[in-house]
């Protein structure tokens, strides 16, 4: 007997997602020291000084269960984006919370429609829940709305949209998702997934749409600017009953205690923000004159990662740079099997992985 | 349009978890103060100090996501186990590994087991993959194996088994256990949730029976003698096939950084665990004679809570004990509508305790 025939069909054929390599494993695998990691999107300034003291406090009631109902935390999330704590849901990262959405809504027999080159995350939790994935084609590496409108049938559950979308760093204006949003049919929930959003250093533009759209779910994350991806914590903003029924399929202390009090201390640090906002339109420069001195396409973004063409394998290429300490990601299971996805670091990290890249490509 | 009418049908008539109140609440809520609590089953003692030695470093990381395997944890836990790291899966608490189990093997017209008064979870997560719970009948408040035996059908999935069992404490005896599993189906999983069992202070009997029953899944938690709740880590130990299949519903960053090195800090404080029993120990016989005082029936336990039966109405006691600022847990949702859980707390926490419900009944 094998446990894969007594596994949920969906499961039983899925492919986890891969994450980007983490250093101490490169250093073990590899015997490479000195490591740098361009892969995973993270903030390279290291985590706001605010939040590591709150982690300090927080330790010593780390024998207690973490506050399930996430009052603090909900409380200043209420206060900055101005909704009322009862449209917030936490997540264990927007990871959780992406999937909550997806069990909490779909099943066999519904559709859930997202983009070519979007997040994997999506994919697998339709698979996982034993939904059926409905993939629309991209348009210049970003989504294609008029696509997806189309895509819409009586068994769509939901379509997950990522803006900026991860891995191709891709902007859609905000006026086009309203429109796209105004012909959506009120009973397909739209997850508008923003993860990356506040290096776009404007005023935000979604979240007033939830008065409007009864059927968006905005999710966020403290993964990316806040420097919190080791701690787990994101969340969704939406109506009221769809953070109800999202509640029911979160599990009760999904949100560590000192995951809430991390983040409720990087909410108020505005300076680490703006220098987190600085430090990457710096580092996105860098990158751009590095790529077009080299000759390489990349895909303008409007995140804190750039996807660049190697033409050449780029599996290849990663690997190489892994011996020379530099970890980037393939994106081959985004169908980009000739680009790379690099996070923007400090320029130091970003000269260093020019510099070791050039070499690899012979093109300086 | 109703939200309800767009959910998941399991999920439309889901009565989420309900936790124990946490103190801060309580303060909030009732204008308490000096608040003591024993209503989540926590270790009194507060979290290992090597642990929060641990945090302190890894916080200066928490910008990184955590290592998605687990690399470091899953050594440690090997190595104590006499396992393989392959048949080990991390979970965000035990809640998650047991959400696992019933994701990626049940669905839709599978049947899952579990006993009266056992741990709510089962319950839960049985629901909201919509198959069918089975609730076989409690012997003496613990469970009775001959029931749950006959209670296999075709369509039965996997059986949920707690030893010691929540909220009742009640134990079975390993040999009883064995050979409950010689008769179950090789294609039923078993999962026995051990989230209590480092309080029974004797040799370990179970792990190796993975050895000759490839359907048997044992789960453990850091939130209970390991004084970790605050973080959310838990694992199963299982077969490698299982492993893998559990592996595929995982979220691929469940447990933070944090978590995973408080984990591996307090695998190695053994001080801290014997003054766990101890305190433990000390504590039951405490409330024991207090009851007994009290003239007041309660079910023995081996676990580092005791459920005493208050012959009235036991959320009226639990709500005038609030008043005085002492947080139990209520149990009715158990089929226990006069009983109270009460944790094992430092003696002058139980000496409390005891003088308020003396004061409450009326019994001295």
């Amino acid at each position: 007997m094998s446990f894969c025939d007594l596994a949920v069909s969906g499961v039983a054929n899925l492919q986890p997602y891969v994450p980007g390599k983490p250093i101490e494993e490169l250093q073990r695998q590899y015997g490479v020291r000195n490591v740098i990691k361009l892969a995973s999107n993270e903030n390279p300034l290291g985590p706001p000084k605010a939040a590591v003291a709150a982690v300090a406090m927080a330790a010593k009631e780390m024998a207690r269960y973490p506050d399930g109902n996430g009052y603090a935390l909900k409380l200043a999330l209420a206060e900055k984006h101005q909704v009322a704590p009862e449209q917030i849901t936490l997540g264990n990262g927007s990871n959780d919370v992406l999937e909550m959405v997806a069990r909490a809504f779909a099943g066999a027999g519904d559709e859930i429609i997202f983009s070519e080159h979007a997040f994997a995350v999506y994919g697998i939790v339709t698979q996982a829940i034993g939904a059926s994935p409905v993939v629309t084609q991209a348009k210049d590496y970003g989504y294609d709305l008029d696509a997806i409108h189309k895509a819409i049938s009586s068994r769509t559950k939901i379509i997950f949209i990522a803006n900026p979308n991860n891995p191709t760093g891709t902007w859609l204006e905000p006026e086009k998702i309203k429109l796209f949003l105004e012909k959506v049919p009120e009973k397909v929930l739209v997850v508008l997934d923003e993860a990356y959003v506040e290096y776009l250093n404007m005023e935000e533009n979604s979240v007033p749409w939830l008065q409007d759209f009864h059927n968006l779910i905005i999710t966020r994350t403290f993964s990316k600017a806040y420097g919190l991806a080791g701690l787990r914590v994101g969340y969704s903003l939406s109506h009221p009953e769809v953070d109800d029924l999202m509640n029911r399929v979160r599990q009760p202390f999904n949100v560590s205690n000192l995951a809430q009090a991390a983040a409720v201390a990087a909410l108020g640090d505005e300076a680490y923000l703006q220098q987190t906002r600085d430090v990457n339109q710096a580092g996105m420069k860098q990158l751009v004159a590095g790529f077009e001195k080299m000759g390489l396409q990349y895909i303008p973004s409007r995140a804190n990662f750039i996807t660049v063409n190697v033409h050449t394998n780029a599996f290849e290429v990663y690997d190489e740079l892994l011996y020379e300490g530099v970890i980037v990601r393939p994106v081959a299971n985004y169908g980009l099997p000739q680009h790379l996805r690099v996070s923007i670091g400090l320029a130091e990290e970003n000269q260093r992985f020019l510099d070791a890249l050039s070499g690899i490509l012979g093109r300086g």
